[in-house]
């Protein structure tokens, strides 16, 4: 290899790190584009702040992700999670469910993708519509596995409006009691309400 | 009376009419009100446009109702619909909470202030946040009448979750099965929904 070939320590070395790591960018973006939708909303929420926040370049994470829409959808918990809350005995489902959603808003509100897709899709914004209608249909399929009868598709998506409800209550605006109870109080609570919504 | 005193007809035939009719400006400015806030959101309303909307001055606006905040809590339904669904057996309450809520929703949800509060809120405007809890302890003040126990404030509150995430998805965003279904579908799954947060 000539001397032309090995760049000398410095400028050129941030990139060459982001080069043998393209799986830590990937992580690195997708973090940062949940932060940033959460904080910002989807509409909000710009490609070159994220890519400010990851320590990356812009058109990096438009060669890796391709669009911001494409970053949201990246960013969104994927549908391998529903299935495994799904998966099991349809008597305990709601049981599931309450305990999955209390885990995961527990942990990461601030930088969950509903909560960012809900106060961009609230505020009209037509590109947030979209991916609010996108998210839930993707959850629906696997909820459509076990949820059957002819009012299925109502039934599940009157849980995700159970879900919506408490998330705008506790997360989103954050006063008042259902914001303030215990995560064991908002379980028994949230079980009891979905199922009221897919099974009585 | 001298001349003086008897204006031509013209330029000031608008404010002497005004005069006459403060109640019906009343009701202009509340209807303006009601649908320049669900338009455009509390926070990106002004008193200007409202003025506008029901042919008034700014002035009288701000004479008549003294900030944007009190015209917005004059606009909002008052306590005295909700005594009214609260008011008989508690065993069919929800059967009234779902029937009234429906009914409004059906008829107004263009113009409603609880759909302009929560798309403000969900945006995380300070103001809208502080109103959204005003309407909601306001509400919560008539059902703590008839639903007791130690955990009736959360009850009260899963209520408004469930009441605002319906809202969200049939009237804000508008797509989806909970959107598409019939008024009377709606009425009886969320009577089952609202039984399920007041009582099981």
């Amino acid at each position: 290899m000539s001397q032309q070939n090995t760049p000398p320590d410095g400028a050129a070395e941030p990139r060459r790190r982001r080069r043998r790591d393209p799986e830590g960018n990937r992580d690195l973006i997708l973090q940062a584009a949940r932060a940033a939708f959460a904080e910002r909303g989807y509409t909000r929420a710009t490609v070159r702040d994220i890519a400010e926040r990851a320590g990356v370049t812009h058109g990096l994470v438009m060669r890796q992700f391709g669009s911001k829409e494409q970053l949201f959808l990246a960013a969104v918990p994927g549908t391998r999670d529903v299935d495994r809350v799904v998966d099991g005995d349809p008597q305990t489902l709601p049981e599931r469910v309450a305990a999955a959603y209390v885990d995961r808003m527990e942990h990461s509100f601030r930088t969950d993708p509903l909560v960012a897709v809900l106060r961009s899709a609230a505020s009209n914004e037509h590109t947030a519509v979209g991916l609010y209608r996108a998210m839930l249909d993707r959850t629906a399929g696997s909820y459509k596995q076990v949820i059957t009868g002819e009012d299925a598709d109502v039934r599940v998506d009157l849980l995700a409006a159970v879900l919506i409800g408490v998330t705008f209550c506790r997360y989103i605006v954050g006063v008042g009691p259902v914001a303030r109870m215990s995560p064991q109080h908002l379980q028994a609570h949230l079980t009891r309400l979905v199922r009221s919504a897919l099974f009585d």
